[in-house]
């Protein structure tokens, strides 16, 4: 399935005639440049200019294979068999130019759910085929030059002598110019739950072991210098970097080890148990390697790039998949309020044998009936989509942490959740309830239960589910980000799209634009989410960085709408109330909930308004402050109405935020009613403190707001019928 | 499931009161008596004698725990933290005795299918609970002595410091008195698919290069002196000792490593990707080791020892399983003939991206619609059950050797295969086509097609499935036998039970016993099977020793019936006609395969009268002659009629084998048909020389009967209606 739409694309793209200049290639607008050449010993390589000045230095490309022990034995043998052995392995030398075609793309598509009505996808394109004389084998470098940046990939036509093949590593270079300022996260092949670094390039091995602190259980490390994507960077002089993937399908995650002498990254796959890197089969393609680059760091949260190098949508009927803002029987487990399991009772379970209705409660327990219907109520009353619920099924006394392959059922309940009655109850109401699928990294095990899990939630009524891959991927020996795991996510999103379900993956590998292709995917975690204020502690700028980084690929399920900053376990949340609202508007998602306890949204019913007006999908965007790790304001049209809703959120430092309404319709005026952080706001010693106030506005207006230490505001903009 | 029957099994076996006689018990016969004891370390022992005489000597018990990473370094950094270290991963040694309890049992159950129609389970039981005071951790080991050999298990009770954990090896002992003879094929991981070697134990290491030779792919090895259970040993003084294992669920394959110094076989289990033998929950237990022992060989033969240490059947209705007589598209490929694969055209295929149906067919496709309906025809006019396809689905072009994930879908037919015509067709002849699922290996590809591959099964009538499992398991990193693909195996069958579908597993983990519980579990191959005689080779003598190893734990589909020896490919069949019409007697098996072309059958319509007569399922079974890798003669009552049926094997050395119909029933006369070597017959220069003679036998009668090298003889024996 995936693979034929990669033929698809081909046909769009040979027909459009432009005549090859070389290996030289200029985006529409002019602003960049592309150089393609080989070196002496045939290893391929680019650069990449923007506004005249190098952004990438030449970096080679290509990949190293590795061959099956018998063949490498056999060549061992023979007669110059050392460099045959190498000749063989290397897909990153010895190539000739056998062929190049330059092209050029241009339509305008519509999401099924996201920041903007239309998007532009433009581009020209360079093609290189690459022949191997000694081997003869060929490979295709495909540059995609847009107006934000360049995409690329391996492509790996059928042939007679590159069939199957392992990877062993891809060798993609990103060459930088100098010693730029990163915000990175360290190299993991299990997660990406880590606050983000902000620090030189020659700064990060010295700073590694900070950088792994707090992370969570899974971690893994491969690196002194290794970092993930999408990695943003900054150069001295102010043009911002931003390295990634696109499509990323069949093939294991990239993250990026870092030369901190020649400030050069190179591609690091993530490995399956052999350490291979890939199993591949001709004809094949990479995903794509993206480079999205401004002097105006608003463009870069603008850019569309990423999901203009997936496929369309492949789903006809979508009439299914729905933005959707949410409540959930969730906060009180984190928070420590509460329990994911029903009794304590045995030292494990085992499914199928533990009689639960004989169990004695833990008292402690969640997803009672009677809790979930507070839920229930509370999303009816303030006009919420849907309430998911956490620790519904059987299992999660010994869920985690001890490789059990039989973990869940995701089909029983607890003795104490009425599965039938809370639906009907919900939808009498008109909730709808979230179905949770935690697999604890049993990849098999939910494989085997998927469809019948999937037909449950059809059969209830549910459309959505959130799914979660805490602890090690069993059988152990793969990762979170390998081949073979990043396969399975992409088969539960499809397999959930021919049941009509909408999904987010937690602990999921980070998303690379599939939701253009695959749009029931409406959400992921792979980020420091809001969990973590409650247990390791998050950075106040987090959410200033985020956008520039996890959001690049797709919406995050960042759940925000903490009201209460002490939390029962002790700890505390680094926001301010009005931070926590500007995230609906500054944290791009169709899904969005209100993470806190229907008790705290009751204390400040004022606040909570916003979080019950904020639109979720939206005809346009406009950004109007950014730098990363410190600021990002962002103006969004709600779809198919004429209100705004601004968010703005701030880093470490207060500070004043100078907005003009220029954005808004000729000629209209407008009642903004905007939640502000109060003079002595701080998001340590007052995160309560909050302003509202409501003013008109057209599109001459201008404001300026304060912003607290970990603060920011929002604002509702509601055009008044004259 | 499984585990919960493990619990019923206590239920019945407490109540029996019989008091404890310290740590000695016998058999019910008396023939066997146990010694348990715990060496000064606190290690559990137990010695096995047979009438009088000492046949496993003192041997350690118990198993090797592996630490957490976490705990381990815990422990190191404690004052005497080496020690507690040793005391956390010892469930070998620190233990004492805190109970024991002897009780006797006493059934005889029926099998759905068998060599007999009652199986008498009689055996007295010891349970030795053992506490390790330092770390308040609590296993037992429970015996149980039949009079024809001992089980032994270990099992581990819920308790609060013995939860979860890893096995790092087992270490359970069978020490010999002697330098044996054993009849054993190599320790491997992967396939048991090898030529048995005779020796001494003495001479198992400078043998163990040339026993892997002519293996089979997935080849591994592991220890110069491992070797595979089942495994067959003879004292000097004529004693038979099985070795090997029972009910084998949630658990590795167990090997056996020998001290060739001190002849002490200890266990070796199959290791996951990280090295580990095993992830436990507690309650739980391993399988039963099980030690078969006699005098008399016969007896080794007509044990049920193994079936008798699995549950009972859990298949309430069994209407649906029936034993199985079929011809196959098969052998036309196995010998050269013809291919499973459509068409040559392509390097490698994509499943739903290559379009067969615009594909050049490669005109040496076995499963064309024509060739099958000759197939149905042939078992139509012969009676046969079933005609066995393969190669009929896509995907065979590049099936093998390239780790390809999605390799098969098992639903989509080749162009050239009319799924419906032929099964209707077929039907209306009432043969039963029997469905083919080829894996190579892809554990969760299968996984995720089975439901779907078992409907379409449902739907067009199928209700028998070979299924293989050539090549790497995959993900790579897990073997054949390691517990997460013997996971796998079981639910196929658990899951074909659901569909009412046979299966008939090739490539998979030898059997144990499990189609007791299972009984649609119909066949296993797990060891070489006729096939070999068309590529590695097979000695003459290979099917007088497989009743003793390879048949302990299951009938197997070796697919015998080979009437041409000499193949298209060159190769010859090591075997008489008459010895390949033996082996539907000798090898027991409620499926039988008759393997060659229907021409050959045509060829030779007298003698393939016998393959066409013989009995599939059997009231009783009475072994006449018996000799590892010398002789075996076995008579047979076929169920519900007063039919016998005989058939007599032989090794490298002609012989006369001299029978007593003193198993008939008296008063009674028979018409016995001898279908038997020729005076010049030999396997490898006159296979195909056989007489069959007629003569009347009463219960009285006794006869001599050539065998010639390789050879043998096959008797029908129906009863004259006076």
């Amino acid at each position: 399935m995936m693979k034929k739409s990669i033929f698809l694309l081909f046909v769009v793209l040979c027909c459009t005639g432009i005549v090859a200049q070389g290996q030289q290639l200029k985006s529409p607008n002019g602003r960049f440049e592309l150089a393609f050449g080989l070196t002496k010993e045939g290893t391929p390589t680019y650069g990449l200019k923007f506004k005249n000045k190098v952004v990438i230095k030449t970096s080679n490309l290509g990949l190293e294979l590795k061959l099956k022990p018998d063949e490498e034995l056999h060549l061992k043998g023979q007669t110059d068999g050392e460099i045959q052995l190498k000749n063989k392995s290397s897909l990153y030398s010895n190539f000739e130019i056998s062929d190049s075609k330059t092209s050029t793309f241009d339509e305008t598509w519509q999401p099924v759910w996201g920041e903007t009505k239309n998007v532009k996808n433009h581009y020209n394109e360079l093609a290189v085929t690459l022949n191997q004389k000694q081997t003869e084998r060929q490979i295709v470098i495909r540059f995609r030059l847009f107006d934000d940046g360049l995409g690329f990939r391996y492509e790996f036509p059928r042939q007679k002598n590159l069939n199957y093949f392992t990877i062993k590593e891809e060798r993609s270079q990103f060459a930088m110019t100098g010693d730029h300022t990163a915000y990175w996260i360290p190299g993991d092949y299990d997660t990406q739950e880590y606050n983000y670094t902000t620090s030189k390039l020659s700064e990060i091995r010295s700073l590694m072991g900070s950088a792994y602190e707090g992370g969570n259980v899974s971690q893994t490390s491969f690196s002194p210098t290794g970092v993930q994507t999408s990695l943003m960077l900054k150069t001295n002089d102010g043009v911002y970097i931003n390295l990634h993937e696109a499509s990323c399908l069949n093939y294991s995650t990239m993250h990026l080890n870092l030369d901190d002498k020649n400030f050069v990254f190179e591609s690091w796959l993530t490995p399956d148990s052999h350490g291979d890197k890939g199993k591949m089969q001709a004809p094949a393609t990479s995903p794509w390697r993206t480079i999205i680059v401004s002097d105006d760091a608003r463009e870069i949260l603008a850019s569309k790039m990423t999901y203009n190098l997936n496929e369309p949508n492949k789903i006809q009927n979508t009439s299914w998949i729905r933005p959707t803002k949410y409540v959930g029987v969730w906060w009180e487990m984190i928070s420590g309020k509460r329990s994911w399991s029903y009794t304590n009772e045995f030292p494990s379970v085992q499914l199928g044998i533990t009689d639960f209705s004989k169990a004695k409660p833990n008292g402690t327990h969640g997803a009672t009936t009677a809790n979930v219907k507070k839920y229930i109520d509370f999303a009816a009353k303030h006009g919420f989509d849907g309430v998911l619920v956490e620790g519904w099924n059987i299992g999660w006394e010994d869920w985690f942490g001890n490789d059990k392959d039989y973990v869940f059922d995701f089909v029983t309940p607890y003795p104490d959740f009425d599965l039938k009655g809370l639906n009907e109850y919900a939808h009498s109401k008109g909730v709808k309830l979230i179905m949770h699928h935690e697999t604890s990294g049993s990849i098999r095990n939910y494989e085997r239960h998927i469809d019948t899990a999937y037909r449950l939630m059809n059969q209830f009524g549910y459309d959505a589910v959130k799914s979660g891959y805490v602890g090690n991927i069993l059988p152990l020996g793969d990762h979170h980000y390998s081949q073979w795991t990043n396969n399975h996510f992409q088969y539960a999103v499809e397999k959930a799209a021919s049941y009509q379900i909408m999904v987010n993956q937690h602990e999921a590998v980070r998303p690379t634009g599939l939701a253009r292709t695959w749009p029931n995917l409406i959400g992921n975690e792979s980020a420091r989410g809001t969990e973590y204020h409650a247990f390791g502690g998050i950075k106040p700028n987090h959410v200033t960085i985020l956008p520039f980084t996890r959001l690049i690929g797709g919406p995050m399920d960042y759940t925000p709408g903490i009201f209460e900053m002490n939390l029962t376990n002790g700890a505390h949340v680094n926001s301010t109330l009005a931070n926590q609202l500007a995230l609906y508007v500054t944290m791009y998602s169709p899904l969005q909930m209100a993470a806190d306890f229907p008790e705290n949204y009751d204390r400040f019913p004022d606040a909570f308004q916003f979080i019950k007006d904020v639109g979720l999908d939206w005809d346009d965007s406009k950004y109007l402050e950014a730098e990363p790790g410190q600021y990002i304001t962002v103006a969004r049209k709600e779809k198919n109405t004429e209100k705004w809703f601004l968010g703005s959120v701030n880093g470490n430092v207060s500070r004043a935020s100078k907005i003009k309404f220029d954005f808004l319709d000729e000629g209209k005026t407008y009642l903004a009613t905007i939640y502000g952080d109060a003079a002595d706001a701080n998001y340590k010693t007052k995160p309560q403190a909050y302003t509202i106030k409501t003013i008109r506005v057209t599109k001459k207006d201008t404001i300026v707001q304060h912003c607290a230490e970990g603060g920011g505001y929002a604002i509702s903009i509601i055009p008044i019928n004259k």
